[in-house]
């Protein structure tokens, strides 16, 4: 019987100000990705996130980021790798005191935003966020993307890689991701996202953007939750996805 | 035999900027209140102070502030007690896995500045910060004020209260500091400082401003080391209280 | 013939943070207070506000407030008097650099929050924000309570003080404003709260909580714009006044 | 007669922290780049250090930064256009109103580290800042690197470009800087420095690292002062230039 883990970005307000709908997300999602303070994420609120998350026994990850509230982490840092393994184990260790006073543990590292590009490629950084992962608990799996320098460094040093598979995401042939930049990067029909997601998990394979039918290996789903049509999607993902009957459930 | 503790602030520079003499102060002290990046302290520099504390064999505690870079944690701010519990964990677990990585430990948390200076007396946020070192490990012992409401919060919640003496500072005939804001408050001669260490250590007590002689618990002494000065006093205490016969070792 | 300045706080999202919808409010006031980056507003959102408000000729006024992002602005903080007068100097400053780029200029200064509430008694910021209104311009108004302490330093230093009601508030028999700590401080009913603005714009009183009828004197009135209910109450004062003959522009 | 203007960076400390001797470099340079907040300078601060230069009749320029206190403006932000151009507006402000407060004025405008580095080649980075100094005031002239991206698009705004040479810098025989990540970027013997800052200021021409001799345009002379060594090196530059006769003048 097919299983697949879906996850998304949790705990993205920052004081007075909110992202998305928690609550909503949490009802759908087996593993919440939450900020962790330098993108977003004031310590109560992710505290109260964590919270929720084990009331409802969703898993906690690490969702790390450069240091940029003014820009949610999605511009590029050209940050020396010894601040930024600093900067990943500060943010794993505040939301991991977090997570346990909430009664859960942070079960896993996902990278944010411009980061996550980031060391899709770049060497220097994605060996400093796998040191980082390492040195604060070797046994912490990291979330991302197939074939992703990141992932060579992580295995290098013996972390467990989980890919994941974006739901509304277009796919190069290559197997890798459209670039934002482009037209038709982002899907919107909720049909046929939630017939790709379908493909992608049951099948192993999904339709690039030249028509060819390309391999992925998926053990979990990226859904986003930061507006209404956002949530309306992974409602719906999540839906097809226990009709065709797959269990939901974190990945192991 | 008599023994005690000595413990000064340290990783209090931010990026470029640098405040204090860190490595003589780590030849000086048996206890490192190490920064966690709110008042002070980027995650690189609290990696690098943890390791060199580490290598020393001295210990490491979370020094926990209001947030507030500008005002180095120095200002009083109103934080609601949800918001101050957070503030406290995160900064806690942070520093945890900067120590960790370190090959050492947070072993006690001391507040900093203006959140140690308003606990003594405010209650909501003396519970505040109680509940937080509770939260995240109830073995953690929090060092501070003998008398303080801090103190009182935090030894109905089980947690274990170290009092500390300052080395430097004028003390009132009920045994509470004179204020920074009289004359006199602070002590600047060396050697009065060293006499007064030692009879506060090995007879348990200390001439206050009135020319009274009051008695003091000390687990541990505060020592500074902002400035060439400071250092320098750090040191001369150091010094007497080796030739005194006591023995300087972490608390227990 | 009666005329009144409608005024509400805009500029308050940050990054892709949101707040309040800043094109229904322009609809609305006659006079928009901008933050100024320290408790809200990124520049590029501040610019953008600028320029909307510069298109429908919407006076551009300078929100300033503690350095207080975590807290947007909501918390005393104990800040002395040097600070806080740069800060207020400094944030001033940057609003009219944008403003100015925008074809507007900052035309009066309305501190924020918990800056607002504390120097309606504390003198030392009190003075400091006068002190910093009349270093930069000395013929900027400033905006704020009737009677307070800041407003008793800004007259001795010539500054225009532009007194404001507040549509949702209640008040005391002494015409200070209900504590929001206290029930029934803020008023929820539309009419309600649009026959009071009726009452004090146009007779010069209004009933407080005991009952009683008070004088109140009012250049402006504060709305509220971060909630669709917010919205629609400020819609509705706007409308009532326009139906009672008030012609709505910015205080002279 | 030959005249030139000496320029070095002020007012980069933040809240406790220094950096460099502000009041050495102050009797040394005609011109200072204050920091703006950015990467540096808290508004108190930066108010002192304009009171001290108008005091002593020393220049004031806008040093306008990436925002990134914890990197000091040293790493390239992958900001977009609108977001640079608006921040480096509210930096310009900001400064405009301590200057005036201090009976000063910002007279020009230098970009900081990473910004600098980045719009000699960066178009659309070179642009926003070049849009950002022409909106807030079109007369203000800006110091940099002849021949760089952005002085081209200053030109093309009209705006006045102030070419500057580094005394302690290697150059490439085209007339651009050699990388610090090179062996022999910077230059540390003072008699060397000065003899070349002399070369640079009254011949129009320096050495280059491969020994060939090429013209400079030099209408300032760019010093540093955070370190003892770089004002002993900055005091050197100002007393041979004296010695030979130059006036040391804030650039027309």
């Amino acid at each position: 019987m097919t299983s697949v883990d879906l996850n998304a970005d949790l705990g993205e307000g920052f004081g007075v100000w909110t992202l998305g709908d928690d609550d909503a997300m949490l009802d759908i999602v087996t593993s919440a990705n939450v900020a962790c303070g330098f993108h977003a994420g004031d310590p109560a609120n992710l505290a109260a996130v964590c919270r929720a998350a084990a009331k409802r026994g969703v898993r906690v990850g690490a969702q790390v980021s450069y240091r940029d509230l003014a820009g949610f982490g999605r511009r590029f840092i050209d940050v020396s790798s010894e601040d930024l393994t600093a900067d990943v184990m500060y943010q794993i260790g505040a939301l991991q005191a977090l997570a346990r006073a909430a009664g859960t543990a942070v079960s896993y590292v996902k990278p944010h935003g411009a980061l996550y590009n980031s060391i899709v490629t770049n060497r220097h950084q994605a060996q400093a966020v796998a040191d980082a992962v390492h040195a604060v608990d070797p046994s912490l799996p990291v979330l991302g993307l197939a074939g992703s320098v990141f992932f060579g460094a992580a295995d290098e040093l013996g972390l467990r890689t989980v890919p994941e598979a974006f739901a509304d995401r277009a796919y190069r042939p290559d197997g890798q991701l459209v670039s934002r930049r482009e037209r038709n990067s982002v899907l919107h029909d909720v049909d046929e996202i939630a017939d790709r997601v379908i493909s992608m998990v049951t099948k192993g394979r999904v339709d690039a953007v030249d028509g060819s039918t390309i391999p992925v290996t998926v053990s979990s789903v990226c859904v986003h939750g930061d507006s209404p049509g956002a949530v309306q999607i992974a409602t719906a993902v999540r839906a097809r996805l226990v009709d065709a009957g797959v269990t939901l459930t974190p990945f192991s």
